[in-house]
C-alpha cells in the first residue's frame, strides 16, 4: 500500500492526519526532532494519532520550538488492540514503569493504577506513566496508546464497575495448574493483578463474591507483579484476543 | 508437612541439606544475615540448594564474616522447572538482567546468552547475570536456579546442538496470529528470542533449513526482545510445561 519506504522515526501527534494534512509540532516534539535527531526540512518522519493509522510525512517548516508537518502517504492501517484492560497495584517505580510498557506493547486498551491494602505507594505519576505508554507505542511502531488512568481505590473501582466487563483475576493463592483460558467468554474483559504483598483476606472475599470475577491461576511458582501482568495478558491474548 | 511457620529470609547454598545437618556460610552471606538484616543464634533462616528442597535452619553460630546454619526441618520439597532453555541475544544492561530473572521466575532450566550478527554486545557479566536468577530464586521461593552460560556465537551453539531438542524460534518476522503450541511435541525444548534488530538474513536461511527449529508468531504487534522472552515463556509453559 505504501510507495515510500518507513519513516524510521515516530511521533504520536493530536492532529488528524491524511493526505496533504499539515500537522504543526509540540515545542518538545519539535526540539527532539531538530535538535536532537538533526532532521530538517525535507525529511520524512513516522506520524501516529490513535485512529488514523501511521502517515509518513515530510518536514515543511523546522525553526527551534515549532515545526510544520504534510502528511505525504498512510503507511500501516490503524491497529487497535482488543477491548482488554489491564488493572495493576503500583508496585516500586521501575517495575510500574515497566507494567506500563509491557501493557502497551502487548495491547491492552486501557490501563488502571488501583489503590489496595497492601499497595505501597499512595500517589502515581500519572502523566509519567502516560509518557511509557506513549514511548512504547512509539518504539514498537504501534498506531495506539492506551490511556493511563489516575490511581484510584480497588473499592471505589469495583462499585462502580459495569458487570458486562468480566474481570480475570491472577490470584496469587491459586499456586497450580494454570487456567485454560480458551473455555472463557469472548467480549470486554479487564486484567486485575494485585500488589507484591497480593490481596487482604477482605479484598478476597469482595472479589471471590462478585459474579463477573473469575480467578486463574499462573502456574506452580510464585511470581512478582510485574511477571504476573505480562503473563496474564499474554495468555489472555492467545485465548482470546487478537493473537489467536 | 512442616510445623514452623516459614522463614522469611531465603538463602541458596551449595551444601547437602538435610536433618541436623550444619551448613557453613560464605562470607557475604554472614555479612548480609548478622551486619544487614541483624539475624543472631536462635534466629530461623530458609536454605535451598537447587536439589533438596527448602530447608528451615537454625543459627548456630554467628560471627562478622562467618556463621553456621543446622538444619531443622524441610519446609518445601525441591521443584524443579521443566526441560526448558531460553537462548537470547544481550541486548541493553537493564532489559537483560530482566530477562535472566524472568527466566529464572518463570521456570526455565537454563539460561544461554548467544551472539548474533546484530547483537550489540560482544560480551556479557556471566556472574551478575547468575546473580540475578539466584535473587529472583531467592524472593519468589524458588528452590531452584537456573545456570546462566556464557556468552556463545549463535552459530556456534547451533553447530554443536543436540537434535533432540527442538528450538522455538521467536520469528519477528512472522508478525500475525499467535501459534497453537499445544500442538507441537513434548519433550525437551529451548526458546530462541533474537536482539532487537533481529536476525540477518543468513541467520534466518539457516534457522528455517535445520529441522529441529519451529518458527513462531507472538501476535499482531512488534514486541520488544525482553517482552517477547516473557510471552513466549509464558505460551510454552502453558501448553507444554508444568503451568498445565
Amino acid at each position: 500500500m505504501s510507495a515510500l519506504p518507513r519513516a524510521k522515526i515516530r511521533l504520536c501527534v493530536e492532529h488528524p492526519l491524511g493526505a496533504g494534512q499539515a500537522v504543526s509540532l509540540s515545542p518538545d516534539q519539535a526540539h527532539y526532532l531538530f535538535g536532537v535527531m538533526r532532521k530538517g526540512v525535507g525529511d520524512h518522519i513516522a506520524l501516529f494519532n490513535g485512529r488514523d493509522g501511521e502517515w509518513t510525512a515530510e518536514v515543511a517548516e523546522a525553526a527551534k520550538k515549532r515545526g510544520i508537518l504534510v502528511c505525504l502517504e498512510q503507511a500501516a492501517p490503524q491497529q487497535m488492540p482488543p477491548d482488554l484492560w489491564l488493572i495493576f497495584a503500583p508496585i516500586k517505580k521501575e517495575r510500574t514503569d515497566f507494567i506500563v510498557e509491557k501493557a502497551a506493547e502487548l495491547g491492552c486498551a486501557r490501563i488502571c493504577p488501583v489503590q489496595t491494602e497492601f499497595t505501597n505507594s499512595g500517589r502515581i505519576r500519572q502523566d509519567r506513566l502516560q509518557a511509557h505508554a506513549l514511548e512504547a507505542a512509539e518504539q514498537c511502531l504501534g498506531t495506539f496508546v492506551p490511556p493511563v488512568d489516575d490511581l484510584v481505590p480497588l473499592s471505589k473501582l469495583l462499585a462502580g464497575w459495569d458487570a458486562g466487563r468480566r474481570i480475570l483475576w491472577a490470584d496469587e493463592a491459586l499456586v497450580g495448574a494454570a487456567e485454560t483460558l480458551a473455555d472463557l467468554p469472548p467480549g470486554p474483559w479487564a486484567i486485575l493483578i494485585g500488589p507484591e504483598g497480593g490481596f487482604s483476606e477482605a479484598e478476597r472475599a469482595k472479589l471471590r463474591a462478585l459474579p463477573f470475577v473469575t480467578p486463574i491461576s499462573l502456574g506452580p511458582r510464585i511470581l512478582r507483579a510485574d511477571t504476573a501482568a505480562v503473563a496474564a495478558v499474554t495468555l489472555w491474548q492467545s485465548a482470546l484476543g487478537d493473537w489467536r
